[in-house]
């Protein structure tokens, strides 16, 4: 039986201690109805659902998986796992979908700080499940940045209730990471709209049964478009045409061209449905500018892939917890440090040095990494609700240095949790029926999606630092440094921050230079500079975790500081290797001739 | 389609290059009849079968899994996937099984150096196969060190020639790693054998349908034994009892009381059996001397456990081959340093720096853990056939410092490697259809089964060096300094691995100080020091193949160069923070109350 508790404690702790969230929505007047004790309230519930609700159906929507077919009319249909749609009904009725959605169109405007707590909590609960609001979310979020007032009122509302899901279709099977490539097409015609023709693949939640209508947002080329990325246009294709009917409501009517062709067969989420989705001149209607599709779905970008950085936490949170829940109970040698049972044949694992090892890392994983995940959140908070232009464009900067290493770094830090809890396990880590593999399996796909780790690490390197000459990078340091210089706290963790820093600034300006020499350079040192970039950033989170828990009497604060210790000693020394890799550059992996890596 | 193709040029390039296999045959009696000719066409009939008749059974047999039924008389049953059957019938028959095994009970007497290559190119086509003639091996092997002649006269010849399978039952429910808390009994009865009564779980290749009769070796507790490891002895217990019949031959005969309770649904490989087996009263025959169990299981330890490592080796291989053929074909973006194939859209992957760290990672760490477990086979090799009793300990003692490393450095970076060329696959990495996803599940055991690697890694420190203060992981040492004093290649490599070799020294006079004081440490440190080593041993046979390549032509030793410039910029500076994480030792993991991992 797996195990899930939201860690609502933890979250509490950052809200109101670490980032002090009610003084900052107090200053906020767009933020000012949010208030600590709703919050709360609200994370109960979802506390509670995710638990009670999403919780049970986690494993057995993995064995179940989903199931495709055809309906009477021959279109391809998906459906989800038993149990999926009362779930989705229950989480729709009690209007959680919203939540972090704009009042203006029936959500209940919580800010990002709330609601990546939400996403967490059904990240870790049910990471398949979870997925088909995120995605609807994420076209909601593209539609309310980027759509006319027309589609926004057509569509939105509709979305955020629930009643309507979404879909992102940007991959083509020749055109992943480089999304100029795409050859879907929309024609316009006679109606005013266009005719979209074209297959996109690996659609997240591109079909199901959960809702009466999805709302595919499509990339597709215009006639004469320009080549490439700066040729695409953001289109609206619903799954049902939207009709209004008598009463001036937007109804789904008639079916559309667009239909799901095959799903994917995938090494995990598997109640998810990963789809092929064909469109044969189904009907779609242009979102913002013409040529301005790679630019709509960017402004969303900074969302979804915190989101994902989010499913890091989340599957590390419920590995631990469920590992920490083994290693209590599960009886296996002597202690080194001696005897711990007397009365029992074998000590629990717990009492093994090593056994600690992989859960701390796990355990500070997942604190530290929420703690980044909510500066961040914060960021985007800042962004959208200050009215101060200078402090809007520091939280923008960092949103755009810092949110790769969000997706990238803690996604990655997740799978490595996710594979030393299932350890924990021993044999019984690799036997389905003990959940830890599905963790792994499903851990796995946050590294590749929603732009793969390696793309991640090129945006940091190549367009955050290297375009402005590390100039966002350098302001990030300053803030570091500024804080460290004010803190009270006395511990090991300022001078390992302020070191780290200072390799970073090194690190940094040796690329720099190396890159004007070497053009190969950025692509080859990127994956090792995220990290390195990614554990200062942790390094700065338990700076300022120290900051709020020294003093306190609390066994709680006392273990943070434990934790502290923990990382300094067994997590941050990882940080030297990838300045190391970073710094030896890519003349010895472009050494090679073409011809070594042919293939036989 | 799966690619695989057997790297006969770089076995070749070991056996007779680096490791001069021919001349050590040539001086040792017992194995002057093995020479390179036929060696070398062992491989490639070896090459032509995995590639033919395994690597298509290797998809299938996950996707179909084993079945599990039962028979006419209520036995449990297991069924192997479509085509096992007919594969293992024709490698029987080419009479690959008994290569390795002794000659004086039908084997083909071909040493460690040669078998350890027949493992690998197994465990790359078929991984889930593989295990079966693997583990009848190990139990033959077990015999042959431990059983009277009687036994060995009854099942060696059998086994060998593949005509039956064997097992090793060890785990219980309740015991995994600590086999001192088994509880299955072993009674004496009226006709001179004994009684087997108990259960067995994650027992692999525990039951099938390849062979006619399966001989179980299974660890149990005598009357009045005494409590933990020391109260264990080992019993042959064959699934059908043997009789003699009229030509004087050993057949099997009536239906023991042996039989499989059911098999586990895994991660990965899903077309190797691992059971549930039940002992009823089972009729079986004590092997070797009484509470020695334990003993003789851990005689054939070393070669049980370098056949894991090897398995390391075999994933790379195979997830290198088929991500770099994807690297190849697949166009995404145009390389940084200009467009590379101007007449198509986008530039093949392979001319992305970052992809190029991911294969050249696989790459390297296929080739220096081949030579690894090459090294570590030569020893074995030594021990077995060596006259000369000061060369036999020295390579005793290497064979049981280099084993835990073998097993669990090989096989950790076989995951790793296998993880790095899914990711190479973009999204088409985490869909079944491409074949990556299974790689990294089928790898992920190796880190687990036949000692998770946290044990190995107690075994190192603990056992190995601890245990005679570090004498000889010191004498290996001054081997290795030995070697690169008398170096006459010049290349980065000689310095790197002095540095490491004496990186690693001061490591351990550190540990072996600390470890009086602090009775965790070795247990919370062993993991990376274990690493630490292994990237040590990687330098050093580094060395060695530089040495062997330097000064020579062809652009076949010109990469092997480059490939070692890689390893000492990418991959050996790995090696500091595992240093500084085994160094930070164990008081910050130890520092948390109990209470800390109480469970909700």
């Amino acid at each position: 039986m797996r195990i899930y508790n939201a860690p609502l404690q933890e979250m509490q702790f950052l809200l109101t201690e670490v980032f002090d969230a009610p003084s900052f929505w107090r200053d906020n007047e767009s933020l000012s109805h949010i208030d600590m004790d709703t919050v709360s309230m609200v994370l109960e519930e979802l506390a509670k659902f995710t638990k009670n609700v999403l919780l049970p159906l986690n494993r057995s929507g993995d064995e179940e998986g989903v199931k495709f077919t055809h309906d009477a009319q021959g279109y391809g249909q998906v459906t989800t796992p038993t149990g999926f749609k009362q779930a989705y009904q229950q989480y729709m009725e009690a209007g959680w979908i919203g939540l972090g959605a704009t009042s203006e169109y029936g959500g209940q405007g919580f800010p990002k700080m709330v609601s990546m707590f939400q996403e967490e909590m059904m990240f870790s609960a049910n990471q398949a499940f979870a997925l088909y609001p995120n995605l609807a979310l994420g076209a909601g979020l593209c539609l309310l940045e980027s759509a006319s007032e027309e589609l926004k009122n057509i569509y939105l509302e509709k979305i955020y209730s629930g009643e309507w899901a979404g879909t992102m279709c940007l991959t083509e099977a020749h055109a992943g990471t480089d999304l100029g490539l795409i050859k879907t097409k929309a024609v316009p015609n006679k109606e005013g709209s266009y005719d979209i023709t074209g297959s996109k693949i690996f659609i997240t939640a591109g079909d199901h049964d959960l809702t009466e209508n999805i709302i595919h947002l499509v990339l597709a080329k215009t006639p004469g478009a320009p080549a490439g990325s700066k040729g695409t246009s953001l289109f609206i294709v619903p799954k049902y045409l939207v009709e209004k009917d008598d009463k001036g409501d937007y109804q789904s009517g008639e079916r559309n061209a667009a239909s799901v062709g095959s799903v994917e067969h995938k090494m995990g989420v598997k109640g998810s449905a990963t789809c092929v989705l064909n469109f044969d001149k189904a009907k779609g209607w242009m979102v913002g500018e013409e040529n301005t599709g790679l630019a709509s779905m960017f402004i969303i970008m900074n969302y979804e892939r915190l989101a994902i950085g989010v499913q890091g936490i989340s599957v590390t949170e419920l590995a631990y917890q469920n590992a920490v829940a083994y290693a209590n109970d599960r009886l296996q040698s002597r202690s080194d440090s001696g005897i711990k049972n007397p009365d029992k044949p074998a000590d629990a694992l717990i009492h093994h040095a090593d056994v600690r090892r992989m859960l701390l890392n796990a355990k500070s994983h997942a604190e530290v990494s929420r703690c980044f995940a909510m500066y961040v959140a914060k960021q985007l908070d800042i962004a959208k609700y200050s009215n101060d232009k200078q402090i809007v464009e520091t939280a923008n900067n960092r949103v755009a240095l810092l949110t790769p290493i969000t997706k990238a770094f803690l996604s990655d830090k997740g799978f490595e949790a996710a594979v030393d809890c299932q350890q924990v396990f021993g044999g019984h880590g690799y036997i389905r029926e003990w959940g830890m593999e599905q963790i792994v399996r499903d851990a796995r796909i946050a590294q590749i999606y929603e732009g793969a780790n390696g793309i991640q690490a090129l945006d940091l390197l190549g367009r955050k630092v290297a375009r402005d000459s590390g100039a966002m990078l350098f302001d990030f340091l300053a803030e570091i440094r500024g804080y460290i210089a004010n803190m009270q706290a006395e511990h090991g963790i300022e001078q390992a921050t302020l070191n780290a820093a200072n390799d970073i600034e090194c690190l940094t300006k040796t690329l720099l230079m190396n890159i004007n020499e070497r053009k190969d350079e950025v692509n080859g040192c990127a994956v090792n500079y995220l990290h390195a970039v990614g554990y200062l950033c942790f390094a700065y989170m338990y700076a300022m975790i120290v900051e709020t828990c020294q003093g306190k009497d609390e066994v709680f604060y006392a273990n943070k500081l434990k934790l502290a210790d923990y990382f300094i000693d067994h997590i941050l020394p990882r940080m030297q290797s990838h300045i190391a890799m970073a710094q030896a550059g890519s003349e010895s992996m472009m050494a090679f001739d073409l011809a070594y890596f042919d293939h036989m």
